[in-house]
């Protein structure tokens, strides 16, 4: 038998791992500190609920894996983690508003496997429901800020808006029908250009005039206010979603990091509101390290059959693996394990056990050399784990009351009573 | 649509996932201390790999939810954290050993639901491979009482060996091909009693004579040492088995919550050493906390088809969602959030938004109230959290320069400076 893992899935070595809960934990630090709790769902989900009419959509529900239980219960893996969110919500109508919750978690997708696009992730996903007021997404957008920074990763925000976006096709006679076309081709603008942009609308089967249009507002450049007034001198003073953008960046004075950006589409149908996409700056990587934006209808949708109850809603998620990839980008080493110090007993196998159960009750990550081997070969494994320390811990040592330590950088050997050893190591 | 959970799944609350991460916080700084590294397998496996012959077996087998990818690959989602751990070592023939993997996270078992059994759930494993030295073993028992001592649980922890049990039948002369499931009824005697286990003897076929030698070897009681003299009395001091638990409990001269107890047999059947399960104390949960055992032929049979290849191994798994009742049993009150103070903002709302910022910056976990309501309604809020603190800002403090302050749980106002205000909620 050939082992093999699942097509498109990975597995994670300590080094990666060890990151991989760095980056978790700062998020979920930040999300705490911001109020936010957790919660969880589970990955099995109804696959009712994953096809439901306001939840993925279409596309999405191509690409999830189908299961049955041994009941004959259709089931899926869930896709995200906004959609078990609704579910949550709708079935728990007591909770408090504003509920703030934040759920990290694998979601899988049975998609084309393309460069860094995996049929099992993880997202980190925090969402606001229960607040209409774009200060909960004023929130949010300095949430991801301080996290970026605590991750120390520098980062820029585009800014734009889905209301905006639906006046300015207003303004030039977009068809409703084809909004949502327009929308994801008009979000290939930065990456693609404008000629790329055209022929896709053109193809849509948009007038000349139109796109002409289209193309003298999208070709807008500048600091925000700039950009604001020149939109203003397009489209009139009185746009909801203009409104919705000075609004947001008017708790933002003197922050230079948060770029409107009206070309900014985001590829879900769901938004209403806010958009917004966090970029790297000074890094090779150009794909988004967090997105998110508001949906004030998807929820209440969800949660009542008739589309009578709103529930607004706004939120972000993070990209794990792209995280990752920033953070390894930055650093030359990754450690191995967390162990501080590998005790090698030499012929005093308890005695050495006794040392790292004292160590560890003092809260020193404490290793013990457990396979019986030559130092040479001791040494080569706390070299391989970057160990930063070592213990020989022999009958002189044990005689004499002290322990040799051997700092693995320095090369440096030094005999140390058990509490200076401690101080040292802590 | 109703909307529905999967059956055999669950969601957690804040308050109840809060508790998880504390609970898996702490096994994850305690796995870490003792040296052992994470490392991350996909929940989506090959099914050849779940069914491979030296895997779960046919039991577990029955409840494996299947499924298939688009490209027609037969998957299955995994049913533990050991074959997974199995593959990936037999896929990376180059770690470094000893390899001391820590690895948190979902199960599946598509299997009958009963109290306490669902159909996902998470694991929490630690397993020390290429190590056949029984310290090893040792490792793992004292971690999991310094891990037991850091969640405040008094534990014991209940061991033999299944070299023991082989040596009894063999004794007893069991038939070889019907030791399995001798050792499943066995495995039972604490908890039914010896008449129910004789009669499940019995109809396996065992001789009277055989079910008597049982009876008188199993009924053993006393300390360590009596029920280890006793043994040698019948048996004979020359057993491979009671010479591991002999210099196992070699290394716990002073520890009294490690009981020998022979009739413990485990119900997988992989294991080939010591065997070990952990009960809670002063409580009113039987069921094992965690639970684990030497198992040295399964990864080299995986890794290696001729099983030629020796790859020894001894791990142990903690039981989440026990140990999470057994916390609950404990705490009177589970907190629903991590804010530390929530801020209400009079009128400020931008205001409010910068000492939110400000607060956070210095590490204090604040929750802004964001959407506007009476105070009453504000408080309300506070309280069904059990926010300790709320901070009221308004006009006239913004022009004292102080600060109002609220202490949830006494109803004491205070009026402080900002410097204050942060010292007090640090």
């Amino acid at each position: 038998m050939e082992l093999q893992r699942a097509k498109g899935t990975r597995d994670f070595m300590p080094e990666e791992k060890i990151l991989r809960n760095e980056i978790v934990s700062t998020l979920k630090a930040m999300f705490e500190r911001y109020g936010f709790y957790p919660i969880e769902t589970p990955i099995l989900e109804r696959f009712s609920t994953l096809s439901a009419k306001y939840a993925g959509g279409s596309e999405i529900l191509k690409e999830t894996f189908k299961l049955t239980d041994q009941g004959g219960r259709q089931l899926g893996l869930r896709y995200d983690l906004t959609v078990p969110l609704a579910r949550f919500i709708a079935m728990n109508p007591t909770l408090k508003m504003p509920f703030k919750r934040y759920q990290i978690g694998r979601v899988f997708r049975d998609g084309p496997i393309k460069l860094g696009r995996y049929r099992e992730f993880w997202q980190c996903d925090a969402d606001i429901v229960g607040c209409k007021d774009l200060i909960a997404d004023v929130e949010i957008l300095q949430m991801a800020l301080d996290a970026f920074n605590a991750l120390d990763l520098d980062v820029i925000i585009k800014l734009n808006s889905r209301k905006l976006l639906d006046e300015i096709f207003s303004y030039t006679k977009v068809p409703q029908e084809k909004r949502i076309d327009a929308i994801l081709s008009i979000d290939k603008l930065e990456k693609f250009g404008w000629d790329y942009v055209e022929k896709e609308l053109t193809e849509l089967g948009l007038k000349e005039e139109t796109i002409k249009t289209l193309k003298d507002i999208f070709s807008i450049k500048g600091e925000n206010k700039e950009i604001i007034e020149n939109l203003k001198k397009i489209l009139g003073s009185d746009l909801e979603g203009l409104k919705e953008v000075e609004e947001i960046l008017s708790y933002f004075e003197d922050e230079k990091r948060i770029l409107f950006t009206p070309s900014l589409a985001r590829g879900l149908a769901y938004y209403t509101g806010p958009i917004y996409e966090v970029f790297l700056q000074k890094s090779e990587i150009t794909s988004a390290v967090a997105a998110g934006g508001r949906y004030d209808e998807m929820i209440g949708r969800f949660a009542s059959a008739n589309a009578k109850r709103e529930i607004p809603a706004t939120g972000i998620a993070f990209g794990l693996d792209v995280i990752m990839d920033a953070m390894k980008e930055k650093r030359k080493e990754l450690p191995k394990t967390k162990a501080r110090v590998l005790i090698i007993p030499i012929g005093t196998k308890k005695e050495s056990f006794k040392l790292a159960v004292q160590l560890r009750k003092v809260g020193i990550n404490a290793d013990l050399a457990i396979v019986e081997r030559s130092i040479k070969k001791q040494l080569e494994y706390a070299n391989a784990l970057n160990i930063p320390y070592v213990i020989f811990y022999g009958e002189e040592e044990l005689k004499k009351g002290k322990i040799k330590l051997k700092n693995m950088q320095t090369g440096e050997e030094t005999e140390l009573t058990k509490e200076d050893l401690i101080n040292l190591l802590k």
